[in-house]
């Protein structure tokens, strides 16, 4: 497995992609639509946000994913098209017109949405920008990724090498997160495509297997957003056998990309949180089993008052008890420790449940790095997890006090 | 019912109180023991925080109320007495400290401490304090109110007068809230005195029965604390016959007395959250029944996009939609309207589960006012719920960025 220096969505042999500014968004200099189009038809899987108020986009993308078949993408920023009265009608256009544009089925194209909740999403600036985006398609990875981002501040991918059976295959992919962001998948969109080829099936068992470790343990605010998909398509355009059999060292090989994948965007989508200046990991270990373990992972990443102490780098470690009394999880208090580490080093707080001395100026030091470890251990057993936020800011309420303006 | 002018725990006949500054805090001009104190033994309830993580203060509390009678109640401010070695020692000789100063029996006596988790509770200054703090008993709710407040603005209190068989009785309250507020009985210190007399079981059964639809329904930051008791003392000096029948009418009075003073705290604890500008009130209706409104209530409540949002009286009634979508409520999205309404007046934004025109210089004005009531409409039944909130303001943040120093 090899991380490459270019990332993104065509990195795989056989996808173009282009992003252009289109007019949904006022702002001239932000790209608002982005396309990503594969050269033959490829294995497809989707996985939905859990909340019930879906994007309209999810129904069109659900209906064209029934054959387990895709051939394109196209999303739009600065307008979910959710809770609008036409929105599936207007997101079923929406395929048709990129289809027209690239000689596809309108079931060919998937689509997404992301931004305000409940205005008309108007058809006018993707109809009059088509063209030129399908005209620009090429290795452009980066302005795909720039048209999906909504209050994102830094552009998110990610691509991988790997072998199977003796061909080179890759994999990469683009995100966008920041608000609304919280496990159940509803957290964010990601487009992941690889020239591997797999059967749609287990292409389908692959991603749902991945995401219960990886985006579905990611918070921001723990608002489940509405229009929230991970997309991967797989094009076979690496010549590897496909793969067909769960139990395969290749399939073996196939989730290890897509893992590094993920886990590398679910950390670059926390770190890259509304207002967030640090990303918190927090490492959860003999919990008694991977349900308890993920519960008290989550706790700790959601709670409101522990994100706020780590903005100020305070080491109020009796708020990582208190999230871990409120998870739900069976956990013997009496036998909980925590411990902080960053690159500037560790600072153990807690053990057997109660505080012990330690050097708050160390602790300073520890939790004013960018990266933020929260280790957790249990001591009930041998599951463990890990779940990924980042802290809670001025800049998150600047960011949402007036989101639509 | 009457509400009275002054409120507080010494409204109702035969309560002492008082509040002092013994030295637990840094800032001398902040009061941090209080005491409240029946002439006579009282029938005693409580309810206690859901988090496994509990304070010490809550065991010996529970073990002290296992006869359902008590006569006094010491609660310290500035240190929770939580996740300390030894915690329940420490609570023990606190309620035995106010027990030798008061000539009662020890287990007469509830324990409450609220504030930084995991830092040893010194009993030095209580011990130094206690004589002052009993020989200044009296009609001094006031002081106690400000003995039991963290982050707190402004002291929390309220009495009501109302009649049990022709004998007048009151009862008054006071609280303290602020952080760490989230439903599941965990949620602040609540203090209740009453001079009806009423049995022990219909005490307990009146506060476990009124708390599910008032302090369960409060939210400031969804962080359910450790240290978190509502209690309830009864001293039966109005001299009414007692309270032992839950079919009486007399039984309905007290539940009403008792609900106008939860509810004035539940408000005034919403309203006074950490950092707050806005008191947020959600009136859910027309939903499948008690269960789903209640859901749809507490979610749209404590969504942190919802709240900040309201910080900036943003009428973005899509993240209403989002948080009614995620709450887990069985909800028909299609039938749901969403407006808002304040004393400048009330805007209509949402209607079948869609947007509609307003005008948002309107809805400006109305998300202007200090209070703000969320009207949801399900369409899906009869039955409704409220609860309380506030918004997420820069001053959450920056109280909670460093809490401890």
């Amino acid at each position: 497995m090899k991380i490459l220096e270019k990332g993104g969505v065509t990195a795989a042999k056989g996808f173009r992609a282009n992003g252009i500014h289109c007019g949904i968004r006022k702002n001239k200099t932000k790209r608002d639509l982005a396309l990503i189009v594969s050269d033959v038809p490829a294995s497809a899987a989707a996985v939905y946000t859990t909340n019930l108020v879906k994007g309209a986009p999810l129904t069109v993308t659900k209906k064209h994913l029934e054959n387990g078949r895709a051939q394109a993408i196209v999303c739009n920023s600065g307008n979910a098209n959710t809770c609008n009265a036409d929105g599936i009608e207007i997101a079923e256009k929406m395929a048709a017109l990129t289809a027209d544009a690239l000689g596809l089925d309108a079931s060919d194209v998937l689509v997404a949405s992301t931004g305000v909740i409940g205005q008309r999403l108007s058809l006018e600036p993707i109809a009059a920008g088509m063209s030129a985006l399908v005209a620009g398609l090429g290795d452009y990875s980066d302005e795909a990724a720039e048209g999906i981002m909504t209050t994102d501040t830094v552009k998110k991918d990610i691509a991988v090498e790997f072998t199977l059976g003796g061909k080179t295959c890759r994999m990469g992919g683009i995100a966008k997160g920041s608000g609304m962001i919280h496990p159940n998948m509803a957290t964010m969109l990601v487009f992941i495509t690889t020239d591997a080829a797999i059967s749609p099936a287990l292409l389908a068992k692959a991603l749902s297997s991945d995401i219960k470790n990886t985006f579905n343990m990611v918070s921001v605010d723990g608002d489940t957003s509405t229009n929230d998909t991970v997309t991967l398509l797989a094009n076979g355009m690496a010549g590897n056998a496909e793969i067909t059999d769960e139990k395969s060292e290749d399939f073996a090989v196939f989730m290890q990309a897509l893992n590094t994948v993920t886990v590398h965007l679910c950390r670059m989508i926390a770190g890259d949180g509304e207002g967030a200046t640090k990303l918190l990991e927090c490492l959860v270990s003999g919990a008694l089993d991977e349900e308890n373990a993920k519960a008290v992972a989550k706790s700790v990443i959601c709670s409101s008052l522990f994100k706020a102490a780590m903005f100020g780098a305070d080491a109020n470690w009796g708020r990582v008890l208190c999230a871990i009394g409120y998870s739900g999880a069976r956990v013997d208090v009496m036998k909980v420790g925590v411990a902080f580490e960053s690159k500037a080093g560790k600072v153990e707080v807690c053990r057997d449940g109660a505080g012990i001395d330690f050097s708050e100026e160390i602790a300073k030091e520890v939790l004013s790095e960018k990266e933020i470890n929260v280790l957790i251990t249990l001591g009930d057993g041998n599951a463990s997890a890990t779940a990924w936020g980042c802290d809670l800011t001025y800049d998150y309420v600047k960011i949402n006090g007036d989101y639509r303006t």
